[in-house]
Formats: structure tokens, sequence, C-alpha cells
């Protein structure tokens, strides 16, 4: 498998990157970004013997083994693969795996590209191809830029009154194109080797400038990532946990005026097909949160499960109930998730594409109990994650005898142990991390109310109408 | 097919039963009960070419052709049919098929059997073939009498004052047994052609005479059935629909000391098999609500959207969000269906049995977004339902025309129709058969707290309290 | 106290009217309609010594004691008042106590008429008073038709294609006006001696015809009065209950170009005091619902905790935890029209006036609640309600014993009581009646929608945002 | 007002304060902690006369004119402009105003130190009234010591296995106490001069050690703060707020075998009122939580309509009914508060005690509500609060043109007013702060499950279940 990174090369490959990450008033480069052991994980995972039949897959151009990351879905089983991938790997992290973007926006180019070819009689997938053989002979991580800045909400990109609040076209040359504009919430963009950027909503004829997507390395000239990071805090070493100290980073990524050569641009003009493409890309996300989501959910039941162990509540009946919604949150949404493959179809590019409705709902239900799940948590838990002492003061010779003492729950739970359970709940429900992750929740790959637009345009009420008027007795 | 009862040979084999329904003061037989449409509908349907490929199924015993009511689920397949099945005939009568409870028992006893004799060395499984044989033979529409009535909710079986509170064997004889006891909630009872009694819950060493399971015919000797029945409303034949006057029938079965011959005694005594059989008719019963809840929604929703297009508002954002809830509860519900047959194992004896953790999140699902449903529709409906005046009035020479003129919504609905709609959302949100509906929804198959119990006795919550510790930094 | 009627003095006071009720095909007059022994209560509570500071007012216009249920509100010890007696009076009827619609009416004309007759120097006023001096003389059981049919709901009243979908004036004359229309959800108007009919909604400038209200005793010529009654089911005698057979009554009032003379007609074309009007109406039963909807909850919080009672569980923490949220809702609701009293304030006519965001909050969050607080009635009641045998069966010589028997629950408690217990609850909760009560839950006073629109349209919103703006740092 | 203190005032008088709070490895004074400025405003409001009709009060004992935080409740009017003043406060800070927990201690002690005296014939009440001379006439600033660190959650104090884990008396000495223990969750005790400890649940005959309230200066021997503090992220002076840079803190307090002369002992060892007092505090607390949730609620309220302006969605029925639902939670909460006061008594000692259902079910509401709000926020909001740019780049030469003009949303919206909009958003509901308030609201005062406690333990459910005996014609 020589073509999959091991942690290590991803890591030394970050380092010849063009420093143009601009954070609290500083210019840096790639090394020691928060959320950089994510993605050495999502490489680590290929080389791990109990996971490979997940984390890896047969690469349908070459027949070589890649890290699944740099697959194009060739049935149901992939897509089942992938779930569960994602929902392993997140748990791993306890939170956002950061790397199904890049690979949920190459299925959707590989099915767009081809369709708009058909119509147009373009050559965009078979550049797509050309670049996808890039990717999968070098273990490419790749992010997806797709929510423009947007303005005013309720006016299209063309009525807004600065154009390039929607990324756009603003020159064609000979060799290539010049696009315009900002990507808002590219989450963990500065840790991509490659942004792919596509647009974010339908396209009206008139707005060909903004059907565009394109490729371009994370440093490449004009892309400037605007960038804020969380971290969980740091913690003296006698409490320290693998999280301590690590984090995720976010990116407005600005295109100032950025030369993209046409063996990188996937569209540009369709409109029709800039609105599908937006869709698709969402969908296969949507698909990814059918697996990270529920790892989220186990994450915060573990938690839940854990703290009220060590509390002595565990078998009380609120508690037994809390965790029964947290388990139903998870598996309602996983199970939907299996649903969607199962009832998948394949494009006429060859690509595996799950079902709308079944990833819809399964991530509309996620969104509407994510705050859910923390006040689960949170009520649970008890007021110490919002007022424990750090642990500077656990350590202390002067009153870290005094905080053991105190911290005490069950009998037989070391201090070390109950610290660290409550700073983890903290880090993981009352932090500036916590609230990144809630946001997430809402609004990573649609807020509820898109996933409401995606199941209603797709969803066949006439014939439940149809049912009604049987019943009802009505013949019209 | 030649095993296969028509409908009206369904009909016609009701009238030889032997009277014993006990109703508003009288003793009835077996004509013209509420429900009776339901279960011919069952039979009709497996002569509906074009439902065949789910309605029918392939005997695992004679290789012929039979009614999948009658069948035992040999895959994966078995389970995907008989679930689409079921939403497909459930929204045909918009409520309950009322035959699921009969083949669930079958399916279960088929495990169950099998498992007690290869540890007890009984033959009950082997009895039970040769019962399925008659069964699959004679096309049988057969119900399940599960729960007891149970007397004081905190006490076990044996510690209740009257230990027929819970359905026991008084007596072994030779050629038989005799049961005492009665089984509450007994939907459609005296619409079957065989009666099968299992155990309601787990049983204690002590409690053997309670850990008995059986089939009789729903007429034979010391069988009584309590009965209440609700209709839908009559209208005059101007606004008639399929289900004007149409209802279905519940029963309190009493088992008056009712031998029971050793033929068709399928568990006497095996106490731990009496709380597995329990569980496992649950489990297939629930896992046939995945079936009918989301076809229950189908009705609600397609009502809903249909009275939304009458009163002229259905593009309005309160009502698309609304019919976007009311398609996530019938999906979320019926993609865990899904879920549950793709993650199905197979029993010892053949059978395929469902993931208890999907039916249950499933179920449980369906069960507490119930009354919200109808809260929907009400919403969407308006006060009408409530307060829609007779059809003796609509059609009356006196005021009829009157009727007719204010009942007017959108142009171009005739009166008829939309007293129609309007009488059909009474009948299903606003009448007594809604109130039975809606207890169903909440009790049939499980209440919302027996899945509770059912997800948290499977559920491997330790593996996630060990993400739990791992993410804290805990080592223990 | 000579002018206040007894129960049997209202119930002869029916006979002399003209029968005018159109229900299941038959033209009916005012005997034995369901209901009457609600409208009888109302009556009989101003003689009960131990409520009568409730039950009674002393009228502003002659210093006389009246019933409460004819009184102006002077001041906020009356709104109290009324807040208490109608979550009296409701509970002992187990629902709707039918007779605040009138006062609630009456009082909205005291406000809008003298408002108006300030304005356009009309003299609407001395009209009404007079009217008051009518009803409080002989003690008028009266009701509100507002609710219009409506037609196509997105069209306004001058826009449908059938003017008369809204009641308007068709022909004004010298004596007096003659309109047309129809008004929908008249609850238990053919049990009151006075119909008062008001607008529904806002008024543009073009809809002076609609812009009328009048009242005219109940069986005037012209109207008619289309009916739909709900009872509780008969019960032997061995079981009855004193709501036995009771039942209450809907109307589509009919005005079938009905002359109004002028000293009957309140409002006739200033459509600005139209929707005042309307929006006073419904404040006013808005207020009225936070007593009687507490009432509701009381009675399904008390059949709630008897029935977890009989069934013994009564101490389990799901049954403590749902009793708790029963009486969150209840008291939220009672306490919110607490503050609207508190809150009130006094209009130039003299009439107190509720809070209205008080008011509308109250109101909207017992409408949100109310089918889950029967969800929990279900819960905690078990399947029975909706499968008990009927009472016939209980008093039964074949299986009377037997029934009585395997109704057992807790000791102690009677076959008897446990009967009367269940079929209560299905009464409350299983049974047209109980349809009937969720339609009126939902929509009677404005449906949720409504109070959000009444809360947002009434708010300091931009206070709120200043807030903001100043947590912000914002200045502008 | 000589003795209404300046904020100016109160700062001066933490100087010369002890130092003895330990955060982050250090031992720190009173200089510089965060929240301050909180309780600097605490002092300067009683100086702004346009609030002094809120913010002051006539002491009872003394005649003159005090800050209300150091007043004991006389009548309906103080509990109604307690809670207003509460209101207003909280909103200026954004968050918890610091200071009722010291004056909701003060009353509940008055109350219970007096019925102590009835039954013992001890003598606390005196005690009490120098004390509160003192508070008075120095204008105190109070904090209340009350949760125990409580070990195992299911052990009675005299059960756990280390005595301590409930603050208890260690020895009584002539001239005073020796107490041992520490309390959690003792928010902004390092900013109090005085702390005032009592017992946190009901206590056992044997549990005489642990029935003990006292008040000793924050900075006394023995007394060690261990806290945690969280600030607002600090920001540019471009874009700054006057809340960047502030925050809160959070203390375990712990009596390190403490000394306490007996005039400063309240209760010692009289059990019951041990459990009464920590009663009625709570009670006395969630009477300001009916104050200052409504803020809370209104500060998210405000600046969900604020985005929402600057998003250009402010219109959108989803926005809309989101904004009905934040003005619902917090006028139920406030209309609750308010009855509380209208329902309140008066204790023999002459104090005010608002009525306990009320302000139960008020504060229950806001905290089971309470993640829904940060919900509602996230939802309009966007994503942007979790992937602003940092204030650096705003102002960057290099970038800060370009962040400006892609943060551009409604047209004539200056850049600053959308970064500070959004930057607040990001403070209010996207930071460690944000998840101190989640824990706050859902804890402070006492969770949802101990309202449910209080609630149950007060209410007359006999009465109801006498209606629903009466309603089912049940005698007995």
């Amino acid at each position: 498998m020589k073509m999959i990174r091991t942690g290590a090369e991803y890591r030394e490959s970050l380092k010849s990157m063009r420093p143009n990450i601009y954070m609290s008033g500083e210019v840096l480069g790639r090394e020691n970004l928060p959320g950089t052991e994510i993605l050495e994980l999502t490489c680590e995972l290929a080389h791990n013997k109990e996971l490979q039949h997940l984390t890896t897959a047969k690469s349908h151009l070459t027949g070589e083994t890649i890290n699944r990351f740099c697959h194009i879905h060739q049935n149901e089983q992939d897509l089942l693969a992938k779930q569960e991938m994602t929902r392993v790997a997140a748990r791993m992290v306890g939170g956002c795996i950061a790397r199904c973007m890049g690979i949920d926006a190459m299925n959707a180019l590989s099915v767009i590209t081809y369709q708009c070819d058909q119509v147009h009689g373009t050559e965009y997938h078979q550049r797509w191809l050309e670049y996808l053989k890039y990717w999968q002979a070098n273990d490419i991580v790749g992010c997806c830029a797709q929510s423009d800045v947007k303005g005013h909400r309720k006016r299209r990109p063309h009525e807004q009154t600065d154009p390039d609040l929607y990324l756009r076209v603003i020159e064609k040359r000979k060799d290539g194109i010049v696009v315009r504009g900002a990507k808002a919430h590219n989450s963990f963009a500065p840790l991509a080797h490659e942004i792919i950027a596509i647009p974010t909503r339908f396209l009206t004829p008139e707005e060909g400038p903004w059907a565009v997507a394109f490729a371009v390395p994370g440093d490449w000239p004009g892309v400037k990532l605007v960038c804020r990071g969380a971290r969980y805090r740091d913690r003296v070493p006698e409490v320290a946990s693998p999280l301590s100290g690590k984090g995720e980073i976010e990116s407005l990524t600005i295109f100032d005026d950025v030369f993209v050569p046409w063996e990188r641009v996937f569209l540009c003009g369709e409109t029709e097909f800039g609105g599908q493409l937006a869709l698709l890309f969402a969908l296969y996300h949507r698909h990814s949160y059918t697996g990270c989501k529920p790892a989220m959910s186990d994450v915060i039941m573990g938690t839940t499960a854990l703290v009220a162990e060590y509390n002595g509540i565990e078998r009380e009946p609120h508690v037994r109930h809390n965790l029964a919604e947290l388990i139903s949150v998870a598996e309602l949404v996983y199970g939907c998730g299996i649903a969607a493959a199962v009832k998948s179809s394949k494009a006429p590019s060859g690509t595996q594409i799950p079902d709308v409705v079944f990833c819809n709902v399964a991530r509309k239900h996620a969104g509407v109990n994510l705050y859910h799940e923390y006040d689960i948590l949170a009520e649970v838990a008890g007021g110490l994650p919002a007022t424990l002492p750090y642990s500077e003061e656990f350590a202390s010779p002067e009153v870290g005898e005094l905080v053991k003492k105190y911290l005490a729950r069950k009998d037989g739970v070391s201090p070390e142990n109950i610290y660290k359970c409550f700073a983890w709940i903290s880090d993981l429900s009352c932090s500036s991390m916590a609230g990144v992750m809630q946001y997430a929740g809402v609004h990573g790959g649609g807020s509820p109310i898109m996933e409401d637009i995606a199941i209603l345009g797709t969803y066949n009420i006439e014939e439940k109408k149809q049912i009604a008027k049987f019943l009802a007795g009505i013949q019209d």
C-alpha cells in the first residue's frame, strides 16, 4: 500500500506549504495548527489492520488499495463502509473527523461533471478523472469550500450590492479563469493539501459567472485563509488526556483574484449543474453526518453514563431514560444512514448515490436534537463542569489535597479519574470547543431548515394526498 | 395458488364459528362485526398481481406460494417484504391491518420452541411445525393474545392476590392442559380463526404455571370474547367513503378454564423461555410497526396536505414545516425498519430475527410522536372537523344548499369533495375511532417505556463508556 | 338576588324558543340538547353560597348583584375573580363551561363601542348600554358568533369568490340592517338566549360591509343553527357517572338574510374598529382560557393520579415526572392569567382590559401542550380505555363476574370503582367527546399561530434589540 | 443615602481583603478578578435616579434608604420590585447579576431563625438581626455557599465514607464553632465581602452536625477559594464592546477547619430547620430566577432579532416563530414570578414569602427551555459565530479590508457593526462563557428535577384526584 500516507508523512507534507494563514494578527505556516492530529489519524487508520476493511478501498480506476477518504463510491457496500468508518473514527477524536468534506465533494463532482458533459458537450469529467488520479496517487487531504458569505440573505447572487459576495469568475483566459470571492465556515482548510470550491445554491440562467467549480492547492497564489482556532484546555500532566491542548480550526477562505488553470476547472457557467452540484455535495455530506453524528451521540452518551456511574446514580430512572434518549438519537440517525445506502442508486457516471430522503431526515433529526443532547449531559453531570478548579490547583502543594478530598464521588474511583472525567465533560460541553461543536451540529452539512427544503423538494406528497382522497371517498 | 383464500372465502369461513362474542349486552356470532373488511383485504391483496411480490411468499416447508401473513421469515428480504407489505396495506385501510399479530407470534414461536427443545429436550418445535402446516394449508387468520390483565402493576404474577390475573395452567392432564386467565387489548380477536396465547413478561423460576404458550380456535369451548367496537360515522350516499360505517373491534379474551390438547401447547413451564418468547414476539411486532406506523403517518400527512390544498394554504411555511415533520417521523421509523432487516440475524431454527435496537428506537420514535402528528393535522385543518354538520344536513332539502355554500374553500373544489375531506378528518382525528388509534399508537406493540427497557437491556453502553474514558484520559 | 336565574328557570326559559336547530335530519327545539346541564350549572353556581364571591358581581350600572357571567369587568379584582370562577366551574363539568363567550363579547363591545363613538360620533355605546341593562335584568345566556367560514384562507373578505363567506351587511334600512353569512364553530349556540355576532379579523377600508357587530335572539327569523353534538357514552346504572349521557353541541350558525333593528347593531361600517373588536374579544376569551385550560389540566392530572394509584404505580418516577409536567402546564397558564390581571389597564369606557402578552403566551402554552397532556394520560392509563368492555357486560349475568374479576387492580378498590375510573378515562380521552376537546384545545380562542401574531404585534422587540446592541457595543 | 456604596467604593473595599484565591497555580487578591464590574454595577444602580424606585428600599429596621440587595421583603410590592430590578439589571450585564444569592440567603434566614427560636428557644433571630444591621449599615455584598460537594449522590450526609463531604460542625466551643467542608458552585464568592453558608438538603435527626448556618467574611482564616474564571474574548479597540474582556468567576469554597464565633452562627444542630432553610433559600433564589432568566431570554431574543435584521430575514416566518418562542419563555417565567408575588404570604417573622408552586413551575420552565433558546439563536445566526475571524484580522493592514468586504450583510450596516454583532453572538453562545451560562441555566437555583420535587412536595394532588373521582362517579 505504498500510496497511503502515514500520519508522519502527512505532517511532513504540510511543511513545504506557503504560509498563508492569518490568525490573531500573525501570518502562519502549517506547523502546530490545532486539528493536525485529527487528519494524522485519518492517515493512520488506513494502516490499522483491524480497521482496514473500513478505512481502505480498492480504487475503481487503478485497482490499487487506497485510503477510503480518496475513494469514489461504487456500490451500496462502499456507502455502508464509509458511514461505519466515519462513526468509528469520529469517536476516536470526540468530534469531527475533518476529512469527509473533500471526498464528499469529489463524489459529487464525479456525478455532475459526467452529466454536464452529456448535456453540454463539455469535458469536465475527463479533467476530473485526471485530477482524481492525482488525488489517489498522492493520498490527498482535501477540503470543500462551499458556503459563500452570501451578504443579504434574501437576495440572489446577482442581486447583491457587491457581486463578489458569492464566489464568481471575473475573467476567462485561454489558460484558465480568474475567480474572486470568499467561502465561509471552511473547517480544517488550513490542514488540507487541496481546496475544492463548488457553488452553494441553485442558480438562475443569468448567474453563469457564479456557476463555477474548481480545485487549487491550499497555498495557491491569492488564496488567503483567515482563521479561528479552538483548543481544549491544557492540563497538568497528572491529569492529562489525549485531547488536552488539541483542537480544531476554521477558515474564512478568501479567493483574492485567483487564477485557476483549465485542467483544474470542473464547472464554468453551466448554471443548472451549479445547483445540482451544490445539492449533491450536500447529500453526500449529510450521508457522512449519519456516521459522525451518531459518533457524537456515542461520545455524549458514554460520558453521561460514566459520570452517572461516578456520581452513583447510574440506575436512577431519569438517568436511564436519558440514556435511552441518546441511544435513540444515535441509532435513528445511523439506521437511516443504512437505509440510505440500501435504497441508493447508481449515477450514469457509475458513482453510487445515497437516498435523498433518508439522508435528510437523518441529518435533520441529528440537528434538531443536538442541543438537547448537551442538555442531557449537563443535567446528569451536575454543575461541576462549569466550576471545576483548574488542574494547577489539583496538583497544587497548597490546596491540591483539599481539592482531591472534596472531588470524591463513588468509593473506589481515584481523584485523578474523577478529575479527568469532569475536566473532559468541561471540555466537551462547557468550553469554546463545545460552542463550535454546537454550531457545527446545527449548521454543518445544512441546517434543519435546509433539510426541510431538501425533503420537500424530493418527497412524493402527491402520492400521499391520493391515499387521503381514496380514504375520504374523493374521486377526481 | 389454491391455498390462498379470497376475501369472500374468508368471510364465509367465519359463519360456521360458534357465537361467543359478548358486546353491548348481546352474544354475537361473527357476521357484520366491525373490522371484517380489513381482514378480507389481507386475503384479497394476496391475489393482487401488482402486489404479490410483497403479499405472497414461498413456504419454506412446502415450497408452495402462500399468503405472506402465514410465512416464517427466512432471510433479510422476507423482513423487508413484510415491512413494505404492511405499509402498503395499512394505507389502504387508514390504520391497523390487523393480521400481523398472528404471524409475529408464529415467527417468535418458531425460534423459541426450537431453542427450548435444545435446552430442555422438549418437543415443542415439532408440534409447532405441524401446527404451521395447518396454518399454511388453511391460510389461517390468527391473532396473538399476549397482554395479561396484570392486576397490581408493581407485583409479579405469583405475587398477585388473585393468581389468575396472569393467564396460567391450572391443571396438567394426560391429553392436555387446562388454562385460566384473561388477555386484554386483543385487537381483532373475534375475526381470527385462531388465537395464540403467549406470556407477557419475564418470569421467575417459581412462575412455571405462567410460562405457557398455546393456540386454540377462536370459538373453542371456554373462550369468551368480551368486546368493544368502534365505527366511523355513517354518511348519506351523496358523500360516502370506502370507510363509512366501517371500524375495528377489541376484545378482552377470557379463558374460562379452557382445555388445550398437547399438540397445541408450545410452552409449558420452562420459565426462562416464557420471557424470551414475550420479548421476541414484541420484537417481531415492533418490526411490523416500522411498516404500519409510517403508513399512519402517510395517511395523516396526505390528509394534512389535502386539507391545506383545499384551504389554499399549501405553500405556507408553517404548513410545509409541518409536512416535513410528518415525513421525518414516517421515514425515520421506516428507515430504521430497513436497518433492522439489514442487521438481522438467523436463529438456530432458521428464522430471521430483526435487529433489536433498530426495531425499538423506531417503535419508540413512532410512539412518542403519535399525538404530535394528530396535533399537526388539527392545527392545519382548523376547527371544522369538530363542528362539521352531519351529512344529513349536507343533503337536506331545507338547509343543504346553505351548508354547501358555506363550506366553500378554494375555487374549483366541489362541496361534496370539501365535505368528504373534512368528514374524513373528523373520522380520522375527532372520533372514537381516533381515540382508539391514539391509544394503539402509544401502547400497541409496547409503550415508549417498554422500548426504553428493551433498548437498555440490549445496548452496549459499556463500550460507549470506554470511548468516554479514552477521551478523558482515564485508564483503569 | 331576584334577577339571577336558577338552573330550572334557565331550562324553562328555553322551552318558548322557536325550533331552528337542524341536526341529523331533524329540526329540533331546545329540549334535551346535549350541554344543557352545563349552562344550568352556570346559573346554579350563582346561588351557591360558598362560591358567590366568585360567581356573582355588583353591576356597575345598577349596583345590584348579578351573575358574574353578565358583568363588565371594572378592575383587576374582577379579572381575577372571573379567572378563578372559570377554573372552578370548568372542573365541575370536566371541560368547557360554555358561558364565557357571551360575556367576553360584551366586555369587548363595552370598550369598542365607546371608542368608535369618540372617533366617529356614532351612538353605539349608548345602544349597547341599553342592551346590557336587558342582559343583566334578564340574566341572559349569550354566545359569540365570531369565526366566519372564511372560504379560501389566503384571500381577504372582499376577495372571496362568494362575498358571503364572511358575514356582511347586504342592506341598510331605516329601521335596521339585513345581514347574510355564516359563523362556524359556534359552540353551545343552541343553548343561548342571545347570539352576538362580531368580525373575525382585521378589515381594510373597502371592507365596510363586513365591519358589523350585532345581537339577535337565538331563534330570530332567518337564524338557522346547523348542529353537531357529542355525548359521553351511557352506562348501566351500576357504574353511572354524573356525566354519563351528557355532552356538548356545536353550531354552524347561518344568517339567512336576517333583519337586525338598529338598537341591536353595535358596529356597522367602521372598519378599523371591526379589527379591534375581533382582537379584543379574542383577548378576553384568551383570558378566559387562563381559567378553563388549567381546569382541563386539573382534570387530566387528577385522572392520571387516580389511575396511577389504582394501577399501583403512583410513586413511580415516570408517573411523578408526568404529574409535575401537568402541574407545570396548568400553573404556568394560570400564573400568567394572574399576571395579565395584575398588569391590566382601564379603557376609556371604564372596562378593565387584561395584558395582551401575558394572555397570549398563556393561551399559546396551553394550546401547544394540549395533545401532550392527553399523551401523558394515555401513557399512564395503559391501553384499557380503548378496549374496556361496555358497561352492559360489566353488569351481565353471563360474563359480569368474569369482567369484574379481570379488571382487578390494587387491592381494596372495588370493581365498580375500577370500571368507573377507566370508563371515565375512555370518555375523557378516547371518545368523540375527546376529539372535540382536542380540537377545542388547539383552536378555541385562537390557534397557536394566532397567538404568535398577537404576541409579535404587541411586544416591544425593538427594546430587546437595543439591549443586544448595547451589549455588542453597537452605537447607531 | 450615605450608606449606599458607589461602584468605586465597592471596588476600593476589596483591596484590603486577604489574598485567599487559588487560581491557575497562583494565590490572588481581589483586584482585577473577572466579574468585578457586575457587582460594581449593582452599587451604581442604586444611585441611578431612574431606577431607584426599584434598586433601593426603605429598611424595615431603620427606616433608612438602602440598596435593595440588602433588604428583607416586607410585602408583595417588595417581591415585585426585586423581580423587576433583577430583570433590568441582568439585561445590562447580559447574564447573572451575581448579588441575589446573598440577599436571598438573608431573607431565608430571617424566616427560619425566627421559627427555630419559637420551637427551640434559641436566639438565632436576634443574632441575625444584629448581623442584618451590619449588612445594611455597610451595604454588604454577600454570597451564599449552599451546594455541598456531596460525594456519592445516593448517600445521605452521615452515610458518606468521608463525613466532610457535607459541611459540618466538628467542634463546639464556648466562643463559637469550628466547621469543615466545602461548598461547590459558589459563583462570585471571591467578590463578596461576606459568605453565608447554609445546608443543601433535608436532614435526618442524626444529622445534627450538618445542620449549620453561619456567615464569615470572604477572607476569614481557613477559608480558601479555589476558583475558575471565564472571560469574553478581548477585541481590538475598533470593534470593542462593554463586555470585551469581562467575565465571571466560580469558586469551590473550602472551609478548612474554620472557627466561627457564635454571633455569626444562625443554626447549629436543629435538623428540621436545616432542611427548611435549604428549601426556603432555594425558593427565594428561584424567585430571583423569575427576574434574571427572562433577562437572559431578552438578551437572546434581542440578539436573535438583531442578527435576523442584519441578515435581512427578520420578516421570515420561521424567524418570527422563533421570536415568539423566546418571548413565550421569557414572559411565562416572568408572569409566574408576578403570580408568585401576588399569591405570597407573610411569615411570622414579618418577611414576605413568594408562592412555592409558581416560583417552581417558572424556574423549571426556564431550565427546560434553556438549551433550546441557544439552539434558536444558533439557527437564526447561521454558522458565523463559530468561524468568525478574530478582531486582529478585522483590523489587519493585510487582510482587514477583505474581511470587512466579505462580512457584508444588509446594505447600510457598517462592517464594524456587523462584526460587533457576530462577535457578541460568539461571546454569548459559542465561548466558554456560554458554556458556563448553559450550566448555570440548567442547575443554578436548582435543576429541573429539583423543581419537580419541590412542586410535587407542595401541590395538592389529592384535590385533583377528588375532581377526577367526582367526574367518574366514584364515591368513597
